[in-house]
Protein backbone atom coordinates (compact mmCIF):
# COMPACT_ATOMS: atom_id res chain seq x y z
CA UNK A 1 0.00 0.00 0.00
CA UNK A 2 0.85 3.54 -0.74
CA UNK A 3 2.26 5.39 2.57
CA UNK A 4 0.45 8.61 1.78
CA UNK A 5 2.45 9.81 4.81
CA UNK A 6 5.61 10.07 3.54
CA UNK A 7 7.12 11.03 -0.48
CA UNK A 8 9.47 8.89 -1.69
CA UNK A 9 8.92 10.24 -5.36
CA UNK A 10 12.84 10.93 -5.04
CA UNK A 11 12.93 7.10 -5.05
CA UNK A 12 13.62 4.96 -8.68
CA UNK A 13 14.07 1.08 -9.02
CA UNK A 14 16.51 -0.30 -11.27
CA UNK A 15 14.95 -3.56 -12.18
CA UNK A 16 18.33 -5.30 -11.29
CA UNK A 17 17.68 -5.05 -7.50
CA UNK A 18 15.17 -7.84 -8.00
CA UNK A 19 17.10 -10.37 -10.01
CA UNK A 20 17.66 -10.31 -13.47
CA UNK A 21 14.84 -12.56 -14.53
CA UNK A 22 16.71 -14.18 -17.46
CA UNK A 23 19.69 -15.19 -15.11
CA UNK A 24 17.74 -17.08 -13.17
CA UNK A 25 17.60 -15.03 -10.46
CA UNK A 26 14.81 -13.18 -8.92
CA UNK A 27 11.27 -13.62 -9.06
CA UNK A 28 10.56 -13.47 -12.63
CA UNK A 29 7.99 -10.33 -12.43
CA UNK A 30 6.82 -8.89 -16.15
CA UNK A 31 7.84 -5.53 -16.46
CA UNK A 32 4.13 -4.97 -15.96
CA UNK A 33 4.40 -6.25 -12.02
CA UNK A 34 7.43 -4.44 -11.51
CA UNK A 35 5.56 -1.16 -12.50
CA UNK A 36 2.27 -1.85 -10.81
CA UNK A 37 4.63 -2.56 -7.84
CA UNK A 38 6.50 0.66 -7.21
CA UNK A 39 3.56 2.75 -8.45
CA UNK A 40 1.54 1.04 -5.46
CA UNK A 41 4.64 2.14 -3.34
CA UNK A 42 5.00 5.43 -4.09
CA UNK A 43 8.34 5.35 -6.21
CA UNK A 44 9.04 8.10 -8.18
CA UNK A 45 10.67 6.41 -11.34
CA UNK A 46 12.10 3.00 -12.88
CA UNK A 47 15.22 2.32 -14.88
CA UNK A 48 14.97 -0.65 -17.09
CA UNK A 49 17.65 -3.11 -19.01
CA UNK A 50 17.37 -3.97 -22.56
CA UNK A 51 16.77 -7.62 -22.19
CA UNK A 52 13.58 -6.72 -20.41
CA UNK A 53 12.36 -4.91 -23.58
CA UNK A 54 11.74 -7.75 -25.71
CA UNK A 55 10.63 -5.32 -28.58
CA UNK A 56 8.03 -4.36 -26.14
CA UNK A 57 10.32 -0.70 -25.77
CA UNK A 58 7.14 1.65 -26.21
CA UNK A 59 4.53 -0.13 -24.83
CA UNK A 60 6.84 -0.73 -21.36
CA UNK A 61 7.49 3.40 -21.52
CA UNK A 62 4.19 4.17 -21.94
CA UNK A 63 2.47 1.84 -19.49
CA UNK A 64 5.20 2.98 -16.71
CA UNK A 65 4.02 6.42 -17.35
CA UNK A 66 0.79 6.52 -17.20
CA UNK A 67 1.48 4.70 -13.76
CA UNK A 68 2.27 8.01 -12.82
CA UNK A 69 6.54 7.27 -12.89
CA UNK A 70 9.11 7.98 -14.80
CA UNK A 71 11.15 6.20 -17.19
CA UNK A 72 14.66 7.25 -15.30
CA UNK A 73 16.90 5.49 -17.51
CA UNK A 74 18.11 2.08 -20.05
CA UNK A 75 21.01 0.16 -18.86
CA UNK A 76 22.58 0.03 -20.89
CA UNK A 77 25.14 0.26 -23.99
CA UNK A 78 27.44 -2.81 -24.87
CA UNK A 79 30.89 -2.70 -23.87
CA UNK A 80 32.83 -0.48 -26.03
CA UNK A 81 36.46 -1.15 -25.33
CA UNK A 82 38.11 -4.14 -23.96
CA UNK A 83 38.37 -7.63 -23.81
CA UNK A 84 35.24 -8.11 -23.01
CA UNK A 85 33.58 -5.89 -25.98
CA UNK A 86 32.26 -7.09 -29.26
CA UNK A 87 35.19 -8.01 -32.03
CA UNK A 88 35.55 -4.98 -34.03
CA UNK A 89 34.38 -1.41 -34.10
CA UNK A 90 31.56 -2.19 -36.63
CA UNK A 91 29.84 -4.77 -34.05
CA UNK A 92 30.64 -2.49 -31.04
CA UNK A 93 28.84 0.61 -33.11
CA UNK A 94 26.25 -0.80 -34.15
CA UNK A 95 24.95 -2.53 -30.91
CA UNK A 96 25.50 0.87 -30.00
CA UNK A 97 23.22 2.49 -32.19
CA UNK A 98 20.70 -0.42 -31.06
CA UNK A 99 20.85 0.38 -27.41
CA UNK A 100 20.00 4.02 -28.31
CA UNK A 101 16.91 2.82 -30.80
CA UNK A 102 15.81 1.41 -27.44
CA UNK A 103 16.09 4.06 -25.25
CA UNK A 104 14.60 6.24 -27.76
CA UNK A 105 12.02 3.92 -27.87
CA UNK A 106 11.65 3.30 -24.77
CA UNK A 107 11.41 7.62 -24.31
CA UNK A 108 13.89 7.73 -21.82
CA UNK A 109 15.63 10.43 -21.24
CA UNK A 110 19.26 8.73 -20.35
CA UNK A 111 21.34 5.43 -21.64
CA UNK A 112 24.32 4.15 -19.69
CA UNK A 113 27.42 3.44 -20.47
CA UNK A 114 29.44 1.06 -19.13
CA UNK A 115 32.93 1.54 -20.88
CA UNK A 116 34.42 -1.88 -20.69
CA UNK A 117 37.92 -2.15 -19.83
CA UNK A 118 41.48 -1.67 -21.47
CA UNK A 119 41.45 -2.37 -24.61
CA UNK A 120 43.11 -6.03 -26.04
CA UNK A 121 47.39 -4.72 -26.90
CA UNK A 122 47.47 -1.72 -24.46
CA UNK A 123 48.60 -1.73 -21.31
CA UNK A 124 46.84 1.06 -18.49
CA UNK A 125 44.16 2.73 -19.18
CA UNK A 126 44.69 6.30 -20.95
CA UNK A 127 44.76 4.31 -25.19
CA UNK A 128 41.45 2.90 -24.03
CA UNK A 129 39.72 6.56 -22.86
CA UNK A 130 40.74 7.77 -26.22
CA UNK A 131 39.50 4.53 -27.94
CA UNK A 132 35.72 5.64 -25.62
CA UNK A 133 36.12 9.08 -26.43
CA UNK A 134 36.06 8.34 -30.45
CA UNK A 135 32.90 5.74 -29.72
CA UNK A 136 30.43 7.86 -27.56
CA UNK A 137 31.61 11.27 -30.10
CA UNK A 138 30.57 9.13 -32.65
CA UNK A 139 27.38 7.94 -31.80
CA UNK A 140 26.38 11.42 -29.85
CA UNK A 141 25.36 13.48 -32.56
CA UNK A 142 23.08 9.78 -33.21
CA UNK A 143 21.61 9.84 -29.85
CA UNK A 144 20.44 13.52 -29.70
CA UNK A 145 18.38 13.36 -32.87
CA UNK A 146 16.73 10.58 -30.29
CA UNK A 147 16.42 12.78 -27.53
CA UNK A 148 18.84 10.37 -25.42
CA UNK A 149 21.48 11.02 -23.46
CA UNK A 150 24.78 9.47 -22.53
CA UNK A 151 25.88 8.47 -19.18
CA UNK A 152 29.16 7.53 -18.80
CA UNK A 153 29.44 5.76 -15.49
CA UNK A 154 32.78 4.87 -13.82
CA UNK A 155 33.24 1.57 -12.33
CA UNK A 156 34.93 0.35 -9.00
CA UNK A 157 38.63 -0.08 -9.83
CA UNK A 158 38.45 -3.73 -8.61
CA UNK A 159 36.36 -3.76 -12.40
CA UNK A 160 39.17 -2.12 -14.27
CA UNK A 161 40.71 -5.35 -15.67
CA UNK A 162 37.63 -6.01 -18.11
CA UNK A 163 34.59 -3.89 -17.51
CA UNK A 164 35.61 -0.07 -17.16
CA UNK A 165 38.36 1.97 -18.16
CA UNK A 166 36.76 5.49 -16.07
CA UNK A 167 37.32 4.51 -12.72
CA UNK A 168 36.42 7.85 -10.98
CA UNK A 169 33.92 10.74 -11.52
CA UNK A 170 36.92 12.59 -13.07
CA UNK A 171 37.98 10.08 -15.38
CA UNK A 172 34.43 10.25 -16.62
CA UNK A 173 34.76 14.04 -16.73
CA UNK A 174 37.82 13.77 -18.71
CA UNK A 175 36.28 11.61 -21.28
CA UNK A 176 33.31 13.60 -21.03
CA UNK A 177 35.82 16.53 -22.10
CA UNK A 178 37.21 14.79 -24.87
CA UNK A 179 33.87 14.34 -26.27
CA UNK A 180 32.35 17.63 -26.18
CA UNK A 181 28.88 16.79 -26.39
CA UNK A 182 26.34 18.40 -24.89
CA UNK A 183 24.03 15.26 -24.06
CA UNK A 184 27.17 13.54 -23.27
CA UNK A 185 27.10 13.54 -18.81
CA UNK A 186 27.86 11.34 -16.37
CA UNK A 187 26.43 8.70 -13.73
CA UNK A 188 27.29 8.41 -9.97
CA UNK A 189 26.49 5.20 -8.74
CA UNK A 190 27.72 5.19 -5.12
CA UNK A 191 28.82 1.38 -5.06
CA UNK A 192 31.63 2.55 -7.48
CA UNK A 193 32.51 5.74 -5.96
CA UNK A 194 31.69 5.79 -2.39
CA UNK A 195 35.70 5.15 -1.45
CA UNK A 196 37.18 8.60 -3.41
CA UNK A 197 37.83 11.48 -1.12
CA UNK A 198 38.22 13.66 -3.87
CA UNK A 199 34.73 13.01 -5.30
CA UNK A 200 32.99 15.93 -3.53
CA UNK A 201 35.38 18.24 -4.93
CA UNK A 202 35.53 16.93 -8.32
CA UNK A 203 31.62 17.27 -8.56
CA UNK A 204 31.54 20.50 -7.41
CA UNK A 205 34.52 22.21 -9.55
CA UNK A 206 33.48 20.33 -12.81
CA UNK A 207 30.15 18.20 -12.68
CA UNK A 208 27.28 20.92 -12.78
CA UNK A 209 24.88 20.33 -14.90
CA UNK A 210 26.35 16.90 -16.74
CA UNK A 211 25.36 14.21 -13.38
CA UNK A 212 22.64 12.17 -15.52
CA UNK A 213 22.25 9.63 -12.91
CA UNK A 214 22.34 8.73 -9.52
CA UNK A 215 22.43 5.40 -8.22
CA UNK A 216 21.91 3.66 -4.71
CA UNK A 217 23.28 0.59 -2.51
CA UNK A 218 26.03 0.45 0.17
CA UNK A 219 29.05 -1.11 0.02
CA UNK A 220 29.31 -4.34 2.61
CA UNK A 221 32.56 -4.09 4.71
CA UNK A 222 33.13 -7.85 4.22
CA UNK A 223 31.97 -7.99 0.79
CA UNK A 224 32.17 -11.47 -0.88
CA UNK A 225 31.96 -11.05 -4.72
CA UNK A 226 32.74 -7.17 -6.35
CA UNK A 227 29.59 -7.75 -8.89
CA UNK A 228 27.15 -9.74 -7.26
CA UNK A 229 27.51 -8.84 -3.53
CA UNK A 230 26.02 -5.76 -2.99
CA UNK A 231 24.37 -4.06 0.00
CA UNK A 232 21.09 -2.43 0.86
CA UNK A 233 21.54 1.13 1.85
CA UNK A 234 22.47 1.14 5.39
CA UNK A 235 24.19 -2.03 6.26
CA UNK A 236 27.27 -1.12 4.52
CA UNK A 237 30.20 1.55 5.11
CA UNK A 238 29.41 4.21 2.54
CA UNK A 239 28.66 7.44 3.70
CA UNK A 240 25.25 7.79 2.17
CA UNK A 241 24.08 11.33 2.87
CA UNK A 242 27.58 12.66 1.95
CA UNK A 243 27.23 10.96 -1.34
CA UNK A 244 24.12 12.54 -2.22
CA UNK A 245 24.42 15.65 -0.72
CA UNK A 246 28.01 15.81 -3.01
CA UNK A 247 25.53 14.97 -6.18
CA UNK A 248 23.12 17.53 -4.93
CA UNK A 249 25.59 20.60 -4.59
CA UNK A 250 26.52 20.10 -8.17
CA UNK A 251 22.87 20.26 -9.38
CA UNK A 252 21.43 17.14 -9.59
CA UNK A 253 17.89 17.32 -9.63
CA UNK A 254 16.62 13.58 -10.83
CA UNK A 255 16.00 10.52 -8.67
CA UNK A 256 17.96 8.36 -6.80
CA UNK A 257 17.95 5.09 -8.56
CA UNK A 258 18.54 1.67 -6.24
CA UNK A 259 20.34 -0.85 -7.92
CA UNK A 260 21.27 -3.48 -5.99
CA UNK A 261 23.40 -7.08 -7.35
CA UNK A 262 22.52 -9.59 -4.19
CA UNK A 263 22.54 -13.17 -5.90
CA UNK A 264 23.08 -14.41 -2.17
CA UNK A 265 20.90 -12.07 -0.57
CA UNK A 266 18.08 -9.69 -1.68
CA UNK A 267 17.51 -11.24 -5.29
CA UNK A 268 16.40 -15.12 -3.20
CA UNK A 269 14.03 -12.54 -1.41
CA UNK A 270 10.71 -11.99 -2.16
CA UNK A 271 10.39 -8.56 -4.34
CA UNK A 272 7.50 -7.12 -2.44
CA UNK A 273 9.60 -7.33 1.04
CA UNK A 274 12.48 -5.97 -1.38
CA UNK A 275 10.74 -3.08 -2.30
CA UNK A 276 9.24 -2.28 1.14
CA UNK A 277 12.84 -2.41 2.16
CA UNK A 278 14.23 0.01 -0.10
CA UNK A 279 11.34 2.58 0.69
CA UNK A 280 12.30 2.11 4.86
CA UNK A 281 15.89 2.27 4.05
CA UNK A 282 16.14 5.11 1.76
CA UNK A 283 14.22 7.19 4.29
CA UNK A 284 16.32 6.30 7.13
CA UNK A 285 19.98 6.44 5.61
CA UNK A 286 20.01 8.10 2.16
CA UNK B 1 73.16 -19.82 -11.51
CA UNK B 2 73.07 -16.40 -11.82
CA UNK B 3 73.11 -14.57 -14.60
CA UNK B 4 76.37 -12.26 -14.90
CA UNK B 5 75.48 -10.35 -18.35
CA UNK B 6 72.34 -9.02 -16.81
CA UNK B 7 72.10 -6.72 -13.51
CA UNK B 8 69.56 -7.42 -11.50
CA UNK B 9 69.82 -5.76 -8.27
CA UNK B 10 67.10 -3.94 -8.87
CA UNK B 11 65.03 -6.26 -7.78
CA UNK B 12 63.84 -7.91 -4.59
CA UNK B 13 61.43 -10.88 -3.86
CA UNK B 14 58.71 -9.94 -0.98
CA UNK B 15 58.35 -13.98 0.09
CA UNK B 16 54.68 -13.68 0.11
CA UNK B 17 55.35 -14.37 -3.74
CA UNK B 18 56.46 -18.22 -3.12
CA UNK B 19 53.15 -18.50 -1.03
CA UNK B 20 52.63 -18.01 2.60
CA UNK B 21 54.42 -21.74 4.56
CA UNK B 22 51.80 -21.01 7.23
CA UNK B 23 48.55 -21.43 5.29
CA UNK B 24 49.60 -24.11 3.83
CA UNK B 25 50.53 -22.60 0.46
CA UNK B 26 54.00 -22.83 -1.59
CA UNK B 27 57.09 -24.63 -1.22
CA UNK B 28 57.55 -24.51 2.65
CA UNK B 29 61.10 -23.34 2.19
CA UNK B 30 62.81 -21.64 5.35
CA UNK B 31 64.04 -18.28 5.38
CA UNK B 32 67.73 -19.33 4.76
CA UNK B 33 67.07 -21.35 1.38
CA UNK B 34 64.64 -18.25 0.58
CA UNK B 35 67.67 -15.79 0.98
CA UNK B 36 70.07 -18.42 -1.33
CA UNK B 37 68.08 -18.72 -3.52
CA UNK B 38 67.70 -14.83 -4.42
CA UNK B 39 71.64 -14.77 -3.85
CA UNK B 40 72.05 -17.14 -6.60
CA UNK B 41 70.13 -15.71 -9.44
CA UNK B 42 71.26 -11.80 -8.40
CA UNK B 43 67.97 -10.69 -6.45
CA UNK B 44 69.33 -6.89 -4.92
CA UNK B 45 66.95 -8.04 -1.80
CA UNK B 46 64.26 -9.77 0.40
CA UNK B 47 61.95 -8.40 1.96
CA UNK B 48 60.02 -10.57 4.91
CA UNK B 49 56.62 -11.08 6.62
CA UNK B 50 56.44 -11.31 10.33
CA UNK B 51 54.89 -14.59 10.50
CA UNK B 52 58.68 -16.24 8.95
CA UNK B 53 60.61 -14.58 11.85
CA UNK B 54 59.35 -16.54 14.70
CA UNK B 55 62.10 -15.14 17.45
CA UNK B 56 64.97 -15.37 14.87
CA UNK B 57 64.70 -11.53 13.00
CA UNK B 58 68.16 -10.79 13.63
CA UNK B 59 69.87 -13.99 12.53
CA UNK B 60 67.73 -13.73 9.57
CA UNK B 61 68.46 -10.16 8.65
CA UNK B 62 72.17 -10.91 8.92
CA UNK B 63 72.06 -13.60 6.74
CA UNK B 64 70.41 -12.11 3.87
CA UNK B 65 72.95 -9.48 4.55
CA UNK B 66 75.93 -11.94 4.70
CA UNK B 67 74.44 -13.14 1.19
CA UNK B 68 75.14 -9.85 -0.28
CA UNK B 69 71.13 -8.62 -0.39
CA UNK B 70 69.04 -5.82 1.32
CA UNK B 71 66.81 -6.67 3.79
CA UNK B 72 64.22 -4.43 1.95
CA UNK B 73 61.37 -4.61 4.63
CA UNK B 74 58.52 -6.22 6.79
CA UNK B 75 55.38 -6.60 6.07
CA UNK B 76 53.62 -5.64 8.37
CA UNK B 77 51.90 -3.65 10.80
CA UNK B 78 48.30 -5.08 12.25
CA UNK B 79 45.58 -3.82 11.00
CA UNK B 80 45.36 -0.29 12.75
CA UNK B 81 41.63 0.89 12.26
CA UNK B 82 38.12 -0.94 10.96
CA UNK B 83 36.15 -4.50 11.75
CA UNK B 84 39.68 -6.43 10.96
CA UNK B 85 41.52 -4.81 13.85
CA UNK B 86 42.06 -5.94 17.07
CA UNK B 87 39.38 -5.08 19.28
CA UNK B 88 40.60 -1.96 21.07
CA UNK B 89 43.66 1.19 21.29
CA UNK B 90 45.79 -0.33 23.46
CA UNK B 91 45.90 -4.03 21.72
CA UNK B 92 46.27 -2.40 18.43
CA UNK B 93 49.20 -0.17 19.77
CA UNK B 94 51.08 -3.32 21.59
CA UNK B 95 50.86 -5.26 18.06
CA UNK B 96 52.08 -2.35 16.53
CA UNK B 97 55.22 -1.57 18.78
CA UNK B 98 55.78 -5.10 18.16
CA UNK B 99 55.92 -5.05 14.87
CA UNK B 100 58.29 -1.81 15.10
CA UNK B 101 60.86 -4.24 17.39
CA UNK B 102 60.83 -7.05 14.96
CA UNK B 103 61.90 -4.55 12.24
CA UNK B 104 64.54 -3.25 13.73
CA UNK B 105 66.02 -6.84 15.53
CA UNK B 106 65.47 -7.56 11.25
CA UNK B 107 67.52 -4.22 10.92
CA UNK B 108 65.31 -3.11 8.18
CA UNK B 109 64.94 -0.16 7.48
CA UNK B 110 60.84 -0.08 6.62
CA UNK B 111 57.73 -1.61 8.21
CA UNK B 112 54.89 -1.47 5.99
CA UNK B 113 51.40 -0.05 7.13
CA UNK B 114 48.47 -1.93 5.88
CA UNK B 115 45.85 0.62 7.30
CA UNK B 116 42.35 -1.75 8.19
CA UNK B 117 39.31 -0.29 6.64
CA UNK B 118 36.45 2.25 8.09
CA UNK B 119 35.94 2.32 11.73
CA UNK B 120 33.39 0.21 12.81
CA UNK B 121 30.36 2.38 13.62
CA UNK B 122 31.96 5.12 11.31
CA UNK B 123 30.51 6.28 7.58
CA UNK B 124 32.84 6.83 4.83
CA UNK B 125 36.93 6.74 5.10
CA UNK B 126 37.39 10.57 6.81
CA UNK B 127 37.10 9.31 10.29
CA UNK B 128 39.06 6.41 9.92
CA UNK B 129 42.07 8.02 8.45
CA UNK B 130 41.82 10.77 11.56
CA UNK B 131 42.19 7.61 13.53
CA UNK B 132 44.74 6.30 11.85
CA UNK B 133 46.94 8.85 11.55
CA UNK B 134 46.64 9.16 14.86
CA UNK B 135 47.92 5.59 15.73
CA UNK B 136 51.03 6.12 13.28
CA UNK B 137 51.88 9.39 14.80
CA UNK B 138 51.75 7.90 18.59
CA UNK B 139 54.72 5.15 16.88
CA UNK B 140 56.14 7.30 14.41
CA UNK B 141 58.69 8.51 17.40
CA UNK B 142 59.11 4.96 18.84
CA UNK B 143 60.19 3.67 14.83
CA UNK B 144 62.51 6.51 14.84
CA UNK B 145 64.69 5.33 17.67
CA UNK B 146 64.71 2.38 15.90
CA UNK B 147 65.80 3.33 12.43
CA UNK B 148 62.17 2.10 11.23
CA UNK B 149 60.64 4.01 8.81
CA UNK B 150 56.53 3.50 8.44
CA UNK B 151 55.21 3.25 4.89
CA UNK B 152 51.69 3.76 4.51
CA UNK B 153 50.51 1.39 1.83
CA UNK B 154 47.34 2.29 -0.01
CA UNK B 155 45.01 -0.43 -1.10
CA UNK B 156 42.75 -1.09 -4.15
CA UNK B 157 39.60 0.26 -3.51
CA UNK B 158 37.92 -3.08 -3.91
CA UNK B 159 39.90 -3.85 -0.46
CA UNK B 160 38.08 -0.45 1.41
CA UNK B 161 35.32 -2.44 3.29
CA UNK B 162 37.57 -3.71 5.55
CA UNK B 163 41.59 -3.58 4.89
CA UNK B 164 42.62 0.02 3.94
CA UNK B 165 41.01 3.17 4.25
CA UNK B 166 43.55 4.76 2.08
CA UNK B 167 43.00 4.20 -1.65
CA UNK B 168 45.23 6.19 -3.37
CA UNK B 169 48.92 7.66 -3.30
CA UNK B 170 46.91 11.11 -2.53
CA UNK B 171 45.28 9.61 0.32
CA UNK B 172 48.77 8.38 1.49
CA UNK B 173 50.55 11.27 1.50
CA UNK B 174 46.88 13.02 3.21
CA UNK B 175 47.65 10.67 5.99
CA UNK B 176 51.34 11.20 6.07
CA UNK B 177 50.77 14.91 6.08
CA UNK B 178 48.81 14.60 9.04
CA UNK B 179 51.13 12.37 11.14
CA UNK B 180 53.95 15.03 10.00
CA UNK B 181 56.90 12.65 11.11
CA UNK B 182 60.27 12.56 8.88
CA UNK B 183 59.81 8.54 8.75
CA UNK B 184 56.82 8.29 7.89
CA UNK B 185 56.10 7.77 3.83
CA UNK B 186 54.32 5.52 1.62
CA UNK B 187 54.65 2.51 -0.69
CA UNK B 188 53.36 2.24 -4.23
CA UNK B 189 52.18 -1.49 -5.18
CA UNK B 190 51.25 -1.26 -8.79
CA UNK B 191 48.32 -4.26 -8.36
CA UNK B 192 46.70 -1.02 -5.76
CA UNK B 193 47.11 1.92 -8.08
CA UNK B 194 47.67 0.90 -11.66
CA UNK B 195 44.33 2.32 -12.32
CA UNK B 196 44.89 5.84 -11.03
CA UNK B 197 45.08 8.23 -14.18
CA UNK B 198 46.54 10.83 -11.34
CA UNK B 199 49.34 9.13 -9.78
CA UNK B 200 52.08 10.37 -11.92
CA UNK B 201 51.02 14.05 -11.23
CA UNK B 202 50.25 13.04 -7.84
CA UNK B 203 53.84 11.51 -7.06
CA UNK B 204 55.74 14.27 -9.32
CA UNK B 205 53.86 17.30 -7.06
CA UNK B 206 53.53 15.32 -3.27
CA UNK B 207 56.21 12.50 -3.10
CA UNK B 208 59.47 13.65 -3.25
CA UNK B 209 61.35 11.55 -0.52
CA UNK B 210 58.63 9.92 0.71
CA UNK B 211 58.65 6.61 -1.26
CA UNK B 212 59.47 4.35 0.70
CA UNK B 213 58.89 1.21 -1.51
CA UNK B 214 57.88 0.18 -4.69
CA UNK B 215 56.00 -3.60 -5.29
CA UNK B 216 55.19 -5.12 -8.40
CA UNK B 217 52.90 -7.62 -10.07
CA UNK B 218 50.18 -7.38 -12.84
CA UNK B 219 46.98 -6.93 -12.56
CA UNK B 220 44.71 -9.80 -14.58
CA UNK B 221 41.78 -8.65 -17.02
CA UNK B 222 39.85 -11.45 -15.38
CA UNK B 223 41.21 -11.11 -12.05
CA UNK B 224 39.13 -13.82 -10.29
CA UNK B 225 39.58 -13.12 -6.52
CA UNK B 226 41.33 -9.91 -5.39
CA UNK B 227 43.18 -10.84 -2.40
CA UNK B 228 44.49 -13.97 -4.00
CA UNK B 229 45.08 -13.70 -8.19
CA UNK B 230 47.48 -11.84 -8.84
CA UNK B 231 49.18 -11.07 -11.54
CA UNK B 232 52.79 -11.76 -13.22
CA UNK B 233 54.52 -8.85 -14.64
CA UNK B 234 53.78 -8.69 -18.23
CA UNK B 235 50.52 -11.25 -17.90
CA UNK B 236 47.84 -8.36 -16.72
CA UNK B 237 47.09 -4.80 -17.82
CA UNK B 238 48.95 -2.33 -15.75
CA UNK B 239 51.32 -0.24 -18.07
CA UNK B 240 54.39 -1.11 -15.43
CA UNK B 241 56.77 1.03 -17.09
CA UNK B 242 55.08 4.02 -16.74
CA UNK B 243 54.45 2.96 -13.45
CA UNK B 244 58.10 2.15 -12.49
CA UNK B 245 58.86 5.73 -14.45
CA UNK B 246 56.25 7.50 -12.25
CA UNK B 247 57.64 6.47 -8.93
CA UNK B 248 61.69 6.68 -10.07
CA UNK B 249 60.51 10.61 -11.30
CA UNK B 250 59.64 11.37 -7.55
CA UNK B 251 62.87 10.26 -6.55
CA UNK B 252 62.66 6.80 -5.47
CA UNK B 253 65.83 4.86 -5.83
CA UNK B 254 65.33 1.92 -4.17
CA UNK B 255 64.57 -1.39 -5.30
CA UNK B 256 61.34 -3.35 -7.23
CA UNK B 257 60.06 -5.76 -4.88
CA UNK B 258 57.74 -8.65 -6.40
CA UNK B 259 54.86 -9.53 -4.36
CA UNK B 260 52.64 -11.69 -5.75
CA UNK B 261 50.04 -13.28 -3.75
CA UNK B 262 48.21 -16.31 -6.36
CA UNK B 263 46.91 -18.97 -4.51
CA UNK B 264 46.03 -20.58 -7.60
CA UNK B 265 48.85 -20.54 -10.05
CA UNK B 266 51.81 -19.24 -8.86
CA UNK B 267 52.05 -20.84 -5.38
CA UNK B 268 51.85 -23.80 -7.52
CA UNK B 269 55.08 -23.31 -9.64
CA UNK B 270 57.67 -25.01 -8.14
CA UNK B 271 60.08 -21.13 -6.31
CA UNK B 272 62.60 -21.75 -8.50
CA UNK B 273 60.72 -21.77 -11.66
CA UNK B 274 58.94 -18.58 -10.14
CA UNK B 275 62.51 -16.68 -9.27
CA UNK B 276 63.22 -17.66 -12.81
CA UNK B 277 60.22 -16.28 -14.19
CA UNK B 278 60.58 -13.14 -12.43
CA UNK B 279 64.29 -11.69 -13.00
CA UNK B 280 62.78 -12.62 -17.31
CA UNK B 281 59.70 -10.86 -16.82
CA UNK B 282 61.53 -7.82 -14.66
CA UNK B 283 63.90 -7.70 -17.37
CA UNK B 284 61.18 -7.69 -20.73
CA UNK B 285 57.77 -5.73 -19.13
CA UNK B 286 59.24 -3.48 -15.80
Amino acid sequence: MRDFTHDHSALALNTATLGHNLDGFGAGWSPEQVIDACAERGYGGITFWRRELAGRAADIGARTRAAGLQVVGLCRTPFLTGSLALPDDRAIMTDFYRSIDEAAALETGVLTIVTGGPEPGTKGVIESQKILADRVARAADYAAERNVKLALEPLNPATAGNRTCIMTAADALNVCDAVGAANVGIAIDVYHVWWDTTLAETLSQRAKGRILGYHLCDWLADTADVLLDRGMMGDGVADLKALRAAVESAGYTGLCEVEIFSANNWWQHAPEEVLDTIVERFRSYC
